[in-house]
């Protein structure tokens, strides 16, 4: 096993018994102290001891206010000490400058967990960031764990524990979803859409500024949680890299899994400022956040609204065992519509067994539309829209059905809800409606949400939420393709490294990254380092049709500068060539120190290719993949991951770019060798992982040749940088 | 004048005042029959005589049934004839079979206009098609105008008119507003929608089959309708090519310009087929759809709700001037999301003058963000808000405003709402609202649309809503690009073509096809037949570097079948290559007939691009240009316009292929000659125009040269066939 198989088998269990004990501090506590209880209306403390009060919490809740004897009636202590009870959570609202002797206090107390509300920290700049430190110390010192500061607070829906231990204005109605906001002020927002459309939660949380017990923690938790069943996040900025994916693609779709769906704001470089000037935390590159969420097996939604869409279909619905969905309804026009969205979300139409078809034949009028999507006509009553929804539920054919109704002047809208919730439950398969409009379908809508059909305002996003739940099923039911066997020679590629960080060198050129690449075991053309026109005629000789390029640590753009020769076929060519680079050379870069010409083998036929790595702080290494020249530049055709990898990643790496078809045979081509890319590319993320040092490493172009006959590396450079090692 | 010229300046007055006139007589009528009105509850017959007489109409309104004396208290009438009055518009419910008996009666009595309702025309089949047919020759023999059949009626809100000639469910309010439906179950659903809205509308049309009046004549009517502010459209099908384009780009770019927002269903092959048997209409393609709705400036709308967001924007607030939008928000997540949609659709950030940010910095707490977006942070009462809106719209630097708001436990929601209306107003800028929620938010939302400042769920779609507003306000404020003069020798193309078709020819092979572009003014290479390797090398003499194809009306590729060399430099390897080429082709392609080889002057360097016509029915011709080899056949990056084009349709389809850069100087290349290649798009277009025999055209590639240059047509070939004409 090498050193990436160890970091990729690293996850000691999903949950960690350590961290779920930390997570429940906060979450399961049987004693509480509110520090910063308030009597007067319209505080924060009077908010949040009030829903602690209201939320029938199952243990003790004790007030702390310096001044006042009771607040809303409870007995108040002037301190968490002067309190004659074992404390497990401290939620502290106290002012900013005075919650670093809170927790102190709370630490010496034996206390838990803290939940701080108080905002005022790393938000506000440096000072507050320095206090926000102190806060972690602090906690790290008592063993305490902390949700916060600058939060709206968490609650527990469980009923056997009943915390709502947050400001909110609306306490949430129970269910099994788990929502996570790094926005306090979207979790008001989220809480009041939620209960007009019947939505409940079991976790609901509010996470601040992260201080401790971040998403990572929180989600580890949730999944252990058997109360919930989908999780909904909205993210501004994350803080972990191949460590979240290993333990979230366990989550999402390992044993038991548990579907994420998240926003992620911050996309655009403005909102990425916004993001910034906000919470003061650090917006990484959008490229990253996408890879680890399709690492991760997070489904990402493009907006809040949608991120509710997704969550009550996968709340309330099985998922589709495949793609082919029926779609019902008594009005041509939003049927084509859900039909086109159908088709761009990846899903397709059923197509109805003929059994079905007879059905349907028999018990719809001769105008109906038999095949899919089924058209029952607009003066269809609660019988036609019976027959057609169980025929199409019974057909093997069908995967999921989309029900939609317009209140036409003859439909029974009502009792046409009524049908759907049992017969859906009966087929085990995903059922999602629109009832369109809005009053006169108002109390249909609410029958099906509360009997846990979900609803859509449109027929297109019922279509955009099937086919979120048919993406889950393929990740959770993925083939995990054999491993490619890899054996780096490590050593051999720290020396060239290590030479070149104490020689005071961090941009290694072609000639000696070609040495790291080869340790590694990347295909290379045979080349050498010549410094005469002799020794060049005698490599020419040797090896064929070669390429000329200057070698010189101070050239990077070889071309431009008239470094390169291709195609030097004769040792007379070789000669010529030698002598016409180092004159060009020595005229246009003439501070340049020139180390001699690198004589390489001229590539056979294939596709140009570029790796590359690129190492963030935090985040660690990111890999590129695409095609040369214009693809990368133009059309940004290029797909990343985050480091390390396995063969699957990479599959998916080389599939995803729009040019595939390219490497893959268009156009009368034949195809290329992509088993061997993909070798490649486990390499690079065997040499991205193991070599911190490498900040940025481009390998343009990697030729790939045709099926059977492997790649070769045509140039590459290398950027070392001690700063961006984690 | 050229006759592409005639056709672009065909349009007769955008309004025309016949077309005026024969939808007058069914929107505008003093007197209205009901034939098939009815005493019988959930018949359609009463519910469209009900909402006539409940709707206030202000003329007379006549029931017509064989059997009733009366409907709802209302004198019937046996027949048409038996009315002792003049009638304008007959409303026709009967059965199928009969509605060309009433229809024909009407023609005898002098009716001005038919609104058929019934269904079971085209819809059902051929035998419904030809009583279509039949119904429509009835309408032109009795000069009658018609709407439907096969529709849910009409409703126009005029005050002095009040005619609600529909079977809708709940009438609408009056607004400004004008909907135009190919979906009659559509309208019930957006009737419902709106009225929880507070959306009001001018003229609510279900056009349903539209054997006489279609889009086109309602368009025309409702721009001259001073109670219609905007359009919104359903549309599954359009049966005019550029005819609609030059009306309505009148519409919603002239004088007097009123913005169409349109959703068009079917746009995947699935959702196609959907349509067809859904209306037996024609579903065209989907690029002569975006095409005809770019060039008449419509704004497409992905989906229903889309098409509400944009057109109660457009309905009640000003354009915005430019891009530049200001975001104030009580919470920093929505900020951020609504900031990513912002950039995303092609608005910017609005930079503040330094007053405004000396007032806001003066006026909210000093961890508020003064720069955009504006948080006024959670715990803002009214006075930040006010003060930050006055401030933000004030700004010159400001072009529209977003203003969101979270229900905070301090915000007073409804208060804050209150300060928005006179405000907006007074700036004469563009205000959107997101007040988050449902619950909390309720009243405020209420208020803000009962006052005309739209309000949206979630604060994307606001920003979403103000880039339809910015497009809009860019498409009626766009410059003209000078003509280009061109001057085709028509009647030489014509004879080359008149020609094939007498000797029974419609593929055109180079040689020929190169006749017609060279006579149209094409930028040619000099190029001959040869049928001697003699002539061959002759040919090369003059012509220097050259490339030699087979020429044979059999072969269409002939690179495939060895009919091509390039770089034929020397009068002996031009007879080589004749010989060879006659050789090889007599080998592969046995059956063919060789007349001989075309010899073709080799092109200077360039850009290779393709520029093709594609003729529809309906449609008429549609231009194509993009990159050639793989960025159309991998990447589809292609654009496309409906001829005849102008130059700036021209500029446009060159702009806007992803690929433009690698003509505009991309890495370090020297920029092509778009301006020649601009003036081939307008050649193409009017030989598309003025030859409608020919269907399929390819000039593939034409090889732009660097700026100055010009371009040259490597190769073309051209398909005639007379069943597309129009």
């Amino acid at each position: 096993m090498n050193q990436v198989d160890d970091i990729l088998s690293s996850g000691s269990g999903v949950a960690g018994d350590d961290n779920l004990a930390r997570v429940r501090a906060i979450f399961e506590p049987t004693t509480v102290a509110v520090v910063g209880a308030s009597q007067r209306h319209g505080s924060v403390g009077r908010a949040v001891f009030k829903n602690l009060l209201d939320g029938g919490f199952s243990g003790v809740i004790y007030p702390v206010n310096v001044r006042a004897h009771s607040v809303c009636g409870v007995r108040a202590y002037p301190s968490l000490s002067a309190i004659d009870d074992q404390i497990d959570l401290a939620v502290i609202i106290v002012p900013a400058p005075q919650v670093l002797q809170v927790a102190r206090e709370a630490g010496q107390k034996g206390v838990k967990g803290l939940l701080v509300i108080t905002a005022g920290f790393r938000e506000v700049g440096r000072a507050g960031l320095a206090m926000e430190e102190e806060l972690k110390a602090v906690c790290q010192e008592y063993s305490m764990s902390l949700v916060g500061p600058n939060c709206l607070g968490v609650i527990n829906m469980a009923k056997d524990i009943c915390l709502n231990a947050s400001f909110v204005r609306r306490p949430p109605l129970p269910g099994n979803i788990g929502f996570i906001s790094q926005s306090g002020a979207l979790c008001t927002a989220v809480l009041d859409y939620a209960a007009r459309k019947n939505i409940g939660f079991s976790k609901f949380i509010s996470v601040g500024n992260k201080a401790d017990i971040d998403e990572l923690a929180l989600l580890r938790y949730l999944h252990a949680d058997p109360e919930t069943k989908v999780i909904m996040m909205y993210v501004e900025d994350l803080r972990h890299g191949f460590e979240f994916i290993d333990v979230v693609r366990e989550i999402t779709g390992g044993d038991n899994p548990t579907p994420i769906v998240a926003v992620k704001s911050g996309r655009t470089a403005a909102g990425a400022a916004a993001v910034s000037s906000h919470t003061g935390s650090l917006a990484g590159s959008e490229a990253i956040y996408d890879a680890l969420f399709h690492q991760s097996g997070i489904y990402r939604a493009q907006t809040i609204s949608h991120l509710f869409d997704y969550a009550i279909a996968f709340a309330t619905q099985p998922l589709p065992k495949s793609n082919r969905v029926a779609i019902i309804t008594n009005a041509g026009g939003p049927g084509i519509i859900a039909t086109d969205i159908t088709i761009n979300v990846g899903l397709t139409l059923a197509k109805f067994s003929p059994d079905t078809t007879d059905v349907l034949r028999c018990t719809l009028p001769t105008t109906a539309n038999i095949n899919n999507p089924v058209d029952v006509i607009g003066d269809a009553g609660v019988d036609r829209y019976k027959a057609a929804f169980e025929a199409v539920l019974k057909d093997e054919n069908v995967d999921g059905v989309i029900f939609i109704l317009t209140p036409q002047s003859m439909t029974d809208i009502y009792a046409t809800a009524q049908i759907i919730p049992a017969l859906a439950k009966k087929s085990g398969k995903p059922v999602l409606t629109s009832f369109m409009g809005e009053l006169d379908v108002r109390d249909a809508i609410d029958f099906l949400e509360a009997n846990h059909i979900p609803h859509y305002h449109f027929p297109e996003m019922a279509a955009r939420a099937m086919g979120a739940m048919y993406r889950h099923f393929k990740w959770i039911s993925r083939q995990h393709l054999p491993e490619i066997e890899i054996t780096p020679n490590r050593p051999r590629a720290r020396q060239v490294i290590e030479e070149a960080i104490a020689a005071g060198r961090t941009y290694l050129g072609e000639a000696e990254g070609n040495k790291i690449l080869e340790a590694y075991g990347f295909p290379m053309l045979p080349a050498r380092l010549v410094t005469s026109a002799e020794a060049a005629a005698s490599a020419v000789r040797e090896m064929g049709r070669s390429v000329f390029k200057i070698a010189s640590p101070q050239i990077v753009h070889k071309s431009d500068l008239g470094g390169v020769r291709v195609g030097i076929a004769t040792e007379d060519e070789a000669r010529a060539a030698y002598d016409d680079i180092i004159g060009v050379i020595s005229e246009n870069a003439p501070q340049a120190t020139i180390e001699g010409i690198y004589v390489q083998q001229m590539a056979g036929k294939g596709v140009e290719v570029i790796l590359g790595i690129n190492r963030y702080k935090v985040f660690g290494p990111l890999l590129m993949f695409g095609l040369g020249g214009i693809f990368v530049e133009i059309f940004k055709d290029v797909s990343f991951r985050v480091a390390p990898i396995r063969h699957n990643a990479a599959r998916r790496m080389i599939n995803s770019i729009k040019a595939f078809p390219m490497l893959n045979g268009a156009r009368g081509a034949e195809p290329c060798d992509t088993n061997e890319l993909a070798r490649c590319l486990i390499l690079l993320s065997a040499l991205a992982t193991e070599n911190p040092e490498i900040a940025e490493l481009d390998i343009n172009p990697l030729i790939v040749h045709p099926n059977g006959m492997g790649c070769s590396v045509a140039d590459c450079r290398i950027l070392l940088d001690l700063d961006r090692m984690k």
